[in-house]
């Protein structure tokens, strides 16, 4: 199957959340009506989109889920298990070890690393925290493909240089600092202030665009 | 001067970080290209985006950073300051209190609200958390406009209908819960677990497009 664009990747992977969310249900099946609802998505969005991965609804009953959750997983290659480091164990990094990996089964938390001592060989939540300095050595041990960021700014662009170099395919930054990363390193920043400033905007100036909430486009 | 689109609005709200990190520097102007290169957007697009607010660049020297910066503040309100209420203390929402204020001029986090007694009248980053039923007395009387859900998805959909009920106009939401709100009331939300599965697809599947990191479109 060739290669998906982002934004679509981005609505497969919350269709899949959704779906995830209604399988165990009384419903077997779902209209794309009602997946675009839940979405905050047109209806012809839903079903470009699924189509994109050779699914297809029925007109008098819609979407089989398991069916659907299944064509999801092999398009977005979540039966690829991926090993995660967690960069900087302050609360932010400790909430997401802790929260994480209950909502993804493909994803696996098995280190984290502070510059912190007192934090080191802790276990929070069954993850052990190394030292930054054992960042190359334990990132190659475990095999780690992904890595998110949760460290002050000022460390943030070398800490991402160390973990490109020890072998991580993709950075998710939660720093206030933009990173440049070689094109081949997939990049997902989230500046939690930005988000923020747009909604102070949007409560004095209400948006006129149709969406509101998860962007179609991401 | 007109509402200006939610796309424009995230990047303009970056172009104002990217300034402020460099207004104490040694430059007092920046071309379109440097901006460009540090966002990851292209040179037109950045041109675009500053033209919707009144703003050029001089050929010879660029933008200058001081009256540029001035121009988004006016563009994007950052003179009005908002009430932010964290909802959910727990390590993501304390992560928040600590780092969130010394980034944005215009917010200020007022409280907390947290549904463990234990929190409850604890003071965290100088922020008091306080029990969740005086969520409808404390945003009232703080003038609370914005609001950062940090709270299991099980609670977030009742949790944002009482914010919205008592007077919050804009909801973060870190749930992985989507949250049905009226249409009035700015959303934005983060489902970090998303974001994840798009990098690991991508590390499988690089990506064709020319962006990689900050999203133009956001």
């Amino acid at each position: 199957m060739q290669t998906i664009s982002e934004k679509v990747v981005g609505r497969l992977s919350r269709y899949r959340t959704l779906l995830t969310e209604q399988k165990d249900g009384e419903r077997t099946h779902l209209f794309s009506h009602e997946i675009a609802a839940a979405m905050r998505l047109s209806d012809s969005q839903v079903r470009r989109d699924l189509m994109t991965i050779g699914t297809r609804g029925l007109p008098s009953r819609g979407y089989e889920i398991q069916g659907l959750l299944l064509d999801l997983d092999q398009a977005l290659n979540q039966t690829r298990v991926h090993g995660v480091a967690v960069v900087g164990a302050g609360n932010m990094g400790r909430a997401l070890i802790a929260n994480l990996e209950s909502t993804r089964t493909n994803l696996r938390i098995k280190c984290a690393f502070d510059a912190d001592k007192s934090k080191c060989n802790r276990v929070y939540s069954g993850v052990k925290c190394h030292p930054m300095d054992a960042l190359e050595t334990v990132v190659a041990q475990e095999g780690i493909t992904l890595a998110i960021l949760c460290v002050p700014a000022a460390s943030a662009q070398a800490l991402a240089e160390r973990l490109v170099h020890a072998g991580v395919k993709g950075v998710l930054n939660f720093s206030s600092q933009a990173l440049r990363l070689p094109r081949t390193i997939a990049l997902e920043e989230i500046d939690i202030g930005n988000y923020l400033a747009k909604l102070a905007y949007f409560t004095i100036h209400p948006s006129k665009e149709r969406r509101n909430g998860r962007h179609e486009d991401r």
